[in-house]
């Protein structure tokens, strides 16, 4: 599959520039996506089984002891829901994203990397709590994902590596619909030290998360409501 | 793979329903399905990499020590067979969705989060044994995955994911084999602690679950015996 | 993928019947055969990451260590070569199996399952060492892999599943070719007791399993060296 | 998929040679990929899934924590990131191999198991720390993988598994850039023991590692500036 094409070999052409100019680019994106797919199943179905039990306290049916501990599951079910999120992302971008080069695949091996990070910041929100530097830890991880999936998005437009149907408009659009979850997710940090000045339950800052949705929003109505210019040569040159 | 077509763009059309139109909805359902089959593997095979070696007593073969613990296995190897039937339903449930959409990809990943929260109950119901609140908390996670493979059946049709080939009568029939199950399986939590009420072993009720297979059987009667009406307009109108 | 087809259908056909019809067999293996190398996958690099190192003794170097534990390395290499060598058994199985039934999606359900328990055995072969019982709880195991995957092809073959490049002498033998091994596993069982009874090391029964490769070269040399009869009608009538 | 073809049939073939004929080679490589891939991004995960937060020291945040054990998260981002070169070198080979035979599976499956193993050593380099003993095992280990993926290479030119578009020369090419990374790994061994010898931190020798990226340019300077010679029948004669 993907077999490279050695078509109009330039007279003169190194070895180097052979290889460069039959492996450097492809057209099948396929194994890159089945490959982010096994990282990101792994990643999402261990932090599930990392769910235990609490000691039960005397007199203490399960359903009481699974009650104490809601923020555990809580914090599970956030990690879950967000990697969840960026997958579907990842799926979306990889339909118009319809060749690849060397570059591309490292931005992806480092958005997975951090994937596959996840786990360790939510099983300390879940056995530490949100701490101010717990709640910097988490958020700077699924910060620096979604910045990473813009950075691929970027760079596939950047290298050409866009299926043509995406004008320069709509990938100014995805790339703010990409951008606008980690900005939100870093403000959760200075929220979380903030909520502990004053002397409030900084657990409130992960609720913030939750508002990127909200800014997802503010920002498809922002921008979203420009009309497309139908003009065919703008793309590339936008 | 799935690359979005951007034929017929209407005139005055925003950025926000260009990006609908061409990412809202998708012909390659082969992404989805291999991310669920890891999800799904990792599972299973986690499921099973959880049982342990009781601790020998004096004096005491493995054989006898294994014997001695064989509701731990029967757990493990009731909870296997029940994800394995969901992948089944789950094959044949995408053999016969041909398109999707946001929507749908959501409900398969809640889908998915359920399964992977299966081993949690498997390892309390291995370790603690068959209490009636860990029966409710084991069948009512199951009820639950067999309603959301429901939900994704019920919303394929209703959005038009459908191949033609699945016209109403034949829905409705494989929507009643979905939800016979999972109607089964929250039967056994009042079973449980009707057990427990007249001091008998709580254990039987999973023995319950297994009936959701008597459950089909009627159904199919009941249900499955009806001609297919040849009426070729008739499958959207339904 | 692998869409149902709706051609033929046959007067006064139930519902029941029109779903046997759509979805009873399918011809595209390839979703199988990817969630049986997500489970198989996973229990070859579990079964690795299971290594741990010995506590070190006074004085003694990690190489001391390591080579006092040889046999715990010798384990899980063992049982690493055995799932790959199913492996590939079912990738080759699999290239001649060109439709699939239920009935042959559940024998596969069950060859995965045990190949899931495979880390069991084998960590108490590891941990515990080579008992006599032990030794028959593993070999077991690995003699109903063998079996299922007999069982499989036997199956595939019955329900005309097989390509129609394997005629009846080719299936024939491909079928010994899968017994043999199981059959040598077997073997150590008994020879495990034998040694246990006059007092020798029961860890020579586990070189026996490597004779399985012996047995399929006695099996290609007594069977293989018959010359295929070219008779086309003979393929399925054999 | 990739069923076996049944063209030519020699006169006189015995069973063993059909079966040979059929399956000693396959056209699809796409099984063999993905399975590779499920178990690199296992190994790849659960790497980064060992990472725990080491006990609070008194007064310490989990800042300070993870600052002093930053050696630990230098092992497993160095572990990530060879592995993921060598996924990104396995999906560069495959490619150009577009046939396969059993030896070329069995050679893949050798790269499996070091590929697999890997998270032992890079949890004795994080635990342990860097003696020139786990230095050796570690940088061994690293080294297997690198030549056994330079033997699938060579291989598959040996055996006319590669696509036509590779020319003797180009083979040769990346038959040196596999090699020059595991030469430089096996560097890194003698370098751990003379660290220690002369009472340096024994540490510095895994800065070498990241030295093969050297290697890689020095190896592309020397051989990649010659020119492909356009000699269209000399690509198998080389």
């Amino acid at each position: 599959m993907d077999e490279p094409v050695d078509d109009h070999p330039p007279a003169g052409e190194t070895v180097a520039q052979k290889q460069h100019r039959l492996f450097g680019r492809g057209r099948d994106t396929g194994r890159i996506e089945y490959f982010t797919d096994a990282v990101i199943a792994i990643a999402m179905t261990l932090l599930v089984l990392d769910i235990k039990l609490p000691e039960l306290g005397k007199h203490e049916t399960i359903f009481e002891a699974l009650g104490r501990t809601w923020e555990q599951f809580f914090a599970y079910a956030l990690s879950f829901v967000i990697i969840a999120l960026n997958w579907v992302f990842h799926h979306r971008r990889f339909r118009a994203i319809v060749r690849y080069d060397s570059t591309l695949i490292w931005i992806n091996l480092a958005f997975l990397l951090f994937i596959a990070v996840v786990p360790f910041p939510t099983s300390l929100l879940a056995e530490v709590g949100p701490t101010p530097e717990i709640i910097t830890l988490y958020t700077g991880t699924l910060a620096i994902i979604g910045f990473l999936g813009g950075l691929c998005w970027w760079y596939a437009h950047r290298a050409d590596l866009l299926s043509t149907t995406i004008d320069r408009e709509l990938y100014v659009y995805i790339l703010g619909s990409n951008l606008i979850a980690p900005v939100f997710f870093l403000l959760a940090i200075p929220l979380g030290f903030l909520l502990q000045a004053v002397g409030l339950d900084t657990g409130w800052a992960l609720w913030f998360l939750l508002l990127n949705w909200a800014g997802g929003r503010i920002w498809a109505r922002w921008r979203g409501r420009r009309e497309v210019r139908h003009d065919p040569d703008g793309e590339l040159a936008g």
